[in-house]
């Protein structure tokens, strides 16, 4: 921590905050300058509350340095880690796709989309059993009869089954079920469910929240690790901005600066992301550029009809279009990577 | 909904759209423009979702005309809501007063605060039992210890007391102890939560989240009314944005528009709006005077030892000038209302 | 500065932090921790580029502490300032109303509206003779005629006269007619405009940009202030958000965050700010509340004739209303100050 | 434009405003709902101003459906405009790389540089000699110095120059050394500046302002071009949002959003849109996937002496491994361009 005091601190002042400093226990560096007096602190093994510093008379501000996160940052695991779904993994060299309809509407929509899906040699299959509305009259999802089809869906095309939970309560339920638990973007702070997954067997999949910085981000998925499950997936989906023409702003820039303080993957979900259809392709595309661990598109065979969120759906051959760009734009990545 | 067809639509687009329209059981109203053609909506005794038409060959754009909520709107109860909370009232001709720390850390220094709180004449006393941290590794609460001091402060001071719900599972525990379950930012779309809290007996607190809208923040109360718990009270509490002198952004212009739209009263919390103990008093006088039916505010006889957000709460001696300000503001604004 | 080096940083990478600290002319206070060392920087006279030391092998971090502006700042003048306009002031202790239409229409227009305004002892005239548009083929101004006109308010109502200046060729006409020269929010960082209007021998009042930081706003100060003109107004209109109730999100919290810094006087546009009639007196009240040195009010006699911005003008007796309730509170405010 | 009536409105508030539609020239198509009457407006060739009717009893909004642009939209031309600079095009098939320094520094810096950029096969040379900066203390540029050294650049190496316009005055001046006249995020609304190039017989590259809509990127061009320069190139460089890991927040979505609305070029800048030089390289990739027209890159051969913005400017290996990269990455959506 560095103490800042105002220029017009007195010494008196300055003398009460490094008394303070020591009775905390930390270590005070006074470093007097031609308008004000600076202090650093350290000593500390983990960050110090600004604010025992921030109300003393004659200090300016007070800023943290040492980072808020621990199991989550390169700092304690250097190496990228690679999480293992079944037979799958996300977070090795090769992409992970993930995809499939907003909500599981019915046995059919499910089965067709999952076909076409699983015909491209995709590994995920997603899909809502149990969906967060904004409105409490908007459909909500099948619950365990949806669960139970997406079981089928792995059972017929061998994909395995990402799927959200909502809370504690349903945790229970759909671990039975699914392959990966998905957290979605107004659940980021939910810190009971965090902290029930992070008890689960299965790896979670952590939505950045809509207004998230990426400290919020990697604290969110520190509180699953803090329990015991390491298998963390974080996702970009795009957060709320002043811009009006997609219906969240994709913020790719958060792809490098996650991979750099963290070793947990990192993938981009455009279909959110935008929320237009003609948008998904083009920022698809960027993600895999950009160096995400994978991507999460929305399919329908039907969006006309979809219950939720057609408008942001591909149509099939859309989306066996974009499977093949993102794999050819990965290989320039590897090739390169293979070259440096 | 007003159907909006871009310029290159053909003439048979425009009947297919108008064909699906008498298809679902609506009234198409098309209108030849000279560039483009647009065809209105009526009949549907809710909103339709764009996205059934926002896909078909020739449609530009989709534009959604009715409000998505009901049993929060003007349009069905026209005259203010007054929420009853023992024998105090919120939303009524006096602005509340809510006070306290922001967590409940021990007996002593809750009744400490209490007591200079009740002094005021504050009839509502608020401190977190459980709290929601962005850190797994801060201070959590007291628990169910928390409630019993805080049901203490009830009791010695007559104070009504407010304190937040995280989920569920403790609905069930602070009911019996609390006057008024608040829901924090980051659960505003937790739903599971706020139909939960949508059976409870006791008033709501709804916090705006960080990034919501006021249709978000607007249905999020609908999900609470919907379970049949009319007695919600909103409350804004700061935005997300670029600017960085404050934590987040005090948007006070959301109680006018609130009010506009809704019965529901409206409160407002300088105290996370700014997160800086020097902004909490001016802009509490500035919520008074913009109308809003109360404030909630942060007090610590010691905030430099506070174990949760310390750098905002106010000195006794400040939260004692603001408590009279506030009240000389609140006759202005009253002997004007009855002047016109 | 702060410089703080990776954990990873060897003893090496940090002795040529020192060095090169040490070959510009500064001291360095190297404080090494537990899991990484932090070095400080004092010695320099002004704020330090940080990129002399973010390139720098085994370099994490590189934290500015200074300030960087001068002139605008309270470590150089410590009282407020107070800015003369003819025979009035905008800063001293009575807050300064500025009130007219957007833009001059028209002789008559103009001469209506401000013989209502000025029948509400107000002493500042508003009227835009040249109009930033954001459309190319919208109402630009009646440019030398609508001076001509606001001159002749002067001359019959004695209101001092608040224009804006939208390039330096029309500062130096703007300059024969004007009492204050405005600064838009578009051009908030044209700073061959500021350096222009720094020579001018008349006020500025300079409106902060729909995106800028704190920082930013005093900078542009700095820019006007470096030039001579000492006489600088400062001015919130609201920021670009993702709220979409309002047209901005008026940040009214920056009015004592200004305060804190700055020894200028700052006031707000609540008509910009909001860009909804509905809004514009709560929220004129909540800025005297907040402390405000003044407001500055759109009033339209016939809003729905207005060649821009109608929907925000206030109606004349609106107004009047506006008038008495920004009194009445600043009467508690000054009343409380006096008691404190 | 829809005009949409309140609930309460009576049919006299309604009969009104059929009035006043017949009186501006339009035509009303009124539509009785359950809740609420709409009222369709047809028969205007240009966007209606909605302040005509918002202000009027009854009426509850008024939602504008026609673009306020028309010279930058599909609408007037539909294929894809490529803007010719010399012997090179911008918009064509093959993606503009421009790159160079910050800043025009010094002879050498800039003649080193370019060797380096140039030996990439890079077709256009950017640097500023006219610099905006945030501190009027801070390096603003060599001046017309800056401009000789950068036609030395287009002499010896046979690129392009791009460099920055502030003001109308130096337009006069660049115009003599320039092949492009950059327009700064700063001015995207300084609209004299926007008329002022579009008389110049030069290309024009705009850049997005911090917080500017798309609309209001489009309506700047439209001012360019109103003014008859239609070689107008859009920039996206990054937006101004709540997230802190990055400078700005790149918005790529705006990439095939401009596409899909005007026949204008856009390029992408990650250097000023990340503001750190290790997310340039994975954010140029992703502005090539993601469809844009070209990428403007700073590069520096000393970084660390860089007069302005040093953190982000690429060294000269990372510069050339990224266009390898960049031209891969083209090549596959060429490819599949061709197959579709």
């Amino acid at each position: 921590m560095l103490i800042v005091m105002s220029p017009e601190a007195t010494a008196d002042q300055v003398e009460d905050v490094l008394k303070l400093v020591r009775e905390l226990g930390f270590k005070p560096h006074p470093m007097p300058g031609a308008t004000r007096t600076a202090i650093g602190v350290t000593g500390n093994s983990g960050p110090i509350d600004p604010s025992h510093f921030e109300f003393m008379p004659g200090v300016g501000e007070a800023i943290r340095v040492s980072k808020p996160y621990k199991l989550v940052g390169r700092d304690l695991k250097h190496e990228d880690s690679v999480v293992k779904v079944g037979e799958f993994t996300i977070g090795g060299p090769i992409p992970a796709i993930i995809a499939g309809p907003c909500a599981v509407e019915s046995f059919e929509q499910t089965m067709e989309i999952a076909e076409t899906v699983a015909a491209c040699g995709v590994n995920f299959f997603r899909g809502g059993a149990f969906k967060p509305r904004t409105s409490p009259y908007s459909f909500q999802g099948l619950g365990e009869e949806g669960l139970k089809i997406l079981a089928e869906v792995r059972n017929k095309f061998g994909m395995r089954i990402v799927t959200e939970v909502l809370d504690q309560e349903n945790v229970d339920l759909v671990e039975e079920y699914a392959d990966v638990l998905q957290i979605g973007a107004r659940n980021m702070q939910n810190f009971t469910l965090l902290r029930r997954v992070g008890q689960a067997k299965k790896p979670v999949l952590l939505k950045r929240g809509m207004s998230a910085t990426l400290d919020e981000l990697l604290l969110a998925a520190e509180y699953i690790m803090s329990e015991g499950n390491y298998d963390v997936i974080l996702c970009e989906r795009g957060v709320r901005t002043f811009a009006d023409h997609t219906r969240n702003t994709l913020d790719l820039s958060i792809v490098p600066a996650v991979q750099g303080l963290s070793h947990l993957p990192i993938i981009v979900d455009p279909s959110h992301g935008t929320g237009r259809r003609d948008k998904v392709t083009p920022l698809a595309r960027a993600a895999i550029a950009v160096g995400a661990d994978g991507i999460m598109i929305e399919v329908h065979t039907h969006p006309e009809r979809a219950l939720s969120d057609g408008p942001q759906a591909l149509l099939p051959d859309m989306f066996v279009k974009l499977v093949e760009e993102v794999r050819s734009i990965h290989k320039v990545l590897e090739k390169n990577e293979g070259a440096s």
